[in-house]
């Protein structure tokens, strides 16, 4: 404790290295806010705005309406067609994108510095005054539904979409698009989700590079007069797991099949998120050097790899485990990995493990900042999460700072009675099904 | 010239934008130099390495071996397999890749500055140390000529594929892998390419991000002392592009062709590539606003998309044209390039063409520098093409001081009396082949 705390004094006083720069400042206007870094090197600006809601503002039924409108922002807005908006970008030196995500609607620009002010006027145009085009309507939901036919054929994508299905089956998240719901899609659908998803009031937004606060403070004006207000989305809206224990089989006839393995997880604001981060680097999220895949991979040849991840959204939070292997070998790959899992949960990790994670993890941290565009996505995962804005600095303490028993303590919470939801999708040998899905059904 | 001299005279005094602070520094360790620009924003470094030779250096017979020595660089080098290389990288937060190129054989390297020695050590032991096992060999190939056979389907790989063979003979690129290449080529044919590439008389350096001029310098002499010193290339070896006035037919049976005109280009140090290029950008080379898909695309429906660009090498320079349409439009097609083509010959381009080609071409320019890994590439290219290093200061004046004259004198030359080599891979209507390739052949 006394070590980790001199090493975490460490980390504060040289915060990135000696040598980084980077200061975050946090400026308002007009009743928005932003998250800000100045960097001067180069004159480009990278800017980021989410709107929280994203995909569970979606009504039922109505599912994939959220990335149809995504897609149809670019393709017309105001006096500008398709090939006008593209024009502009081109002229102005500017990329606009934007992207529906789980929990929030995304939009990222980035351009040079003395651009800024016209790309964010043009993104602005194309979230407020979308054309909406039939023809365009049309041919975007052909191409959607040729990507659900592709994913149908996808062992990866129906086992993560079954899971979904029977993890969360009244959340947002277990009501995936489907063939049905993206053919039955309308302007007027596309129109009620961007009047729900477009307001200053669900907005968050960040900046980084070569601007200056009063700069910074024009853009928030100007976001401000042309977005209405609307309201907030709630604050909370959590939901359960549901299906522990089941084993659900998507059935495919292919030489190998993916598993995936769910239990509950922690959300990003647990005081315990950051154990269970350094805990699930060593569990599988480490690549070749994780327990999942030295006892799966290494020493049994199970699989070419195997790994896990923590997945927190707005409404739910899990640890998933996944592999794919022959369909003969499932079943003992299943076993393998639930033999590690008991392991740690009862043992906890070595020093060994949790040093070299601790060095990973704070290692490798600084590769997360090496341009605009990765520094404006940090500090809009500061806001989302609700972290400080001075994390990038504490970050690797508070990493230091976290001890064996830490893990122990996360791990006996989240991996003790392990009782996963199993899905396997393929043809599993030696598998008794719960409950089987075919891709019909999924999408 | 006045107007143009002012604008050239504000671009020196204000860089790429009055905040902007690049700057270049030249250092010299050991026997080897390298451009390098600092920046201590975050603690991360960019470094590129380029061998000069790539696939000039490839043997008669032994086309596709500097590709498979890329891969199989990453399989095991010294005491390490691939996953302890891969172990390193992640404990070192580095990130090592290398690619054979035309002209080249490429090392990047990206780490945390405080790890940026020990991950050049690592790239060394790869170059100078590699394992290559007979088994990571025969895997390699297999996926190279799955690769391959996968191109022997595309119709825009064929048709370059053929316009190689057909326009260089006699030339490294007119010589791509072919399945038979690939299947003949032996361990000792890879180590005698690795023994005639990896040499340091060979080898351009440069660096961007966190480090000062004497960790640059301490890296060059790990460099240096890593690498046996060999031989230079041969400073010039061109070769004018064959086939001028033919028709080539890939026969293959599908409802869309590729079409490719090509004439010859300007190599890079040519006085006059930056007007070639300026004029390209107008021709081709600007996506929707530029002629040729105005008079393709807008104003004819013939394809989606036309476009031209200019391909310089080492031994080679070329301009090319290339569409994709349906099979009994593609004369049509042709017919409205060499229309183009012919206009633009002849009279030039027009005052508001070149205004808005140059505003395009300036404004866009500091996004090639909004990453240290970018950075590091243009600094690579100055070295490659010979350009001096203040260039990001310069090269936006050079842009603005181009007249319509230049542009004129240009086209006339590259343009003029038009009678390309046509390569068309597909089904084309009305089409007269003074050749024919079949995919077997080609491939």
């Amino acid at each position: 404790m006394i070590k980790s705390t001199i090493i975490g004094l460490v980390a504060l006083l040289f915060p990135i290295s000696e040598s980084a720069s980077m200061d975050v400042h946090k400026i308002k206007q007009d009743g928005l806010s932003a998250l800000m870094s100045e960097d001067h090197t180069v004159p480009v600006v990278s800017l980021r705005m989410v709107f929280d809601g994203g995909k569970r503002l979606v009504p039922e039924g109505k599912e994939g309406v959220a990335q149809l409108a995504s897609y149809l922002l670019m393709e017309g807005a105001g006096k500008f067609d398709a090939e006008a908006i593209s024009d502009q970008m081109v002229e102005l030196a500017a990329n606009i994108s934007f992207s529906a995500e789980r929990d929030g609607f995304s939009v990222s620009i980035t351009s040079v510095s003395d651009a800024m002010l016209e790309a964010v006027d043009l993104a602005l145009t194309m979230l407020t005054k979308p054309t909406l085009a039939e023809e365009d309507l049309a041919r975007t939901k052909q191409q959607m539904l040729a990507s659900i036919r592709r994913r149908m054929n996808d062992p990866q994508s129906l086992a993560f979409a079954a899971l979904a299905r029977t993890a969360y089956p009244n959340v947002s998240q277990g009501r995936g698009e489907t063939r049905g719901s993206v053919e039955g899609l309308t302007k007027s659908d596309v129109e009620a989700y961007l009047k729900d998803q477009v307001q200053s009031a669900k907005l968050l937004l960040s900046m980084a590079g070569d601007l200056d606060q009063e700069q910074a403070r024009q853009i928030l004006a100007r976001v401000a007069s042309a977005l209405p207000e609307g309201q907030p989305m709630p604050k909370k809206d959590f939901h359960d797991m549901s299906g522990q224990g089941q084993q659900v089989l998507v059935s495919q006839d292919v030489p190998q099949s993916t598993a995936v393995m769910a239990v509950p997880g922690l959300l990003r604001e647990d005081d315990d998120f950051l154990a269970a981060y350094v805990m699930n680097h060593i569990l599988g999220g480490g690549g070749f050097s994780s327990r999942l895949t030295d006892e799966i991979r290494e020493k049994r040849g199970l699989a070419y790899s195997a790994a896990s991840f923590l997945a927190p959204s707005r409404e739910t939070a899990g640890l998933m485990i996944y592999f794919a292997t022959r369909n003969d070998a499932v079943m003992d790959a299943v076993q393998v990995a639930k033999d590690v899992v008991a392991d740690v949960a009862q043992h906890g990790v070595t020093e060994d493990e949790l040093r070299d994670a601790k060095d990973n993890l704070t290692g490798s941290y600084p590769l997360r900042f090496d341009s605009n565009g990765k520094i404006a996505g940090h500090l809009m995962g500061l806001q989302i999460s609700n972290l400080p804005m001075d994390y990038h600095i504490t970050r690797n303490a508070l990493v230091e700072a976290i001890t064996g028993e830490d893990i122990k303590r996360v791990a006996k919470k989240l991996l003790g009675d392990f009782d996963p939801l199993l899905v396997v999708s393929g043809s599993p040998e030696n598998f008794a099904p719960s409950q089987s899905w075919d891709g019909e059904q999924i999408f």
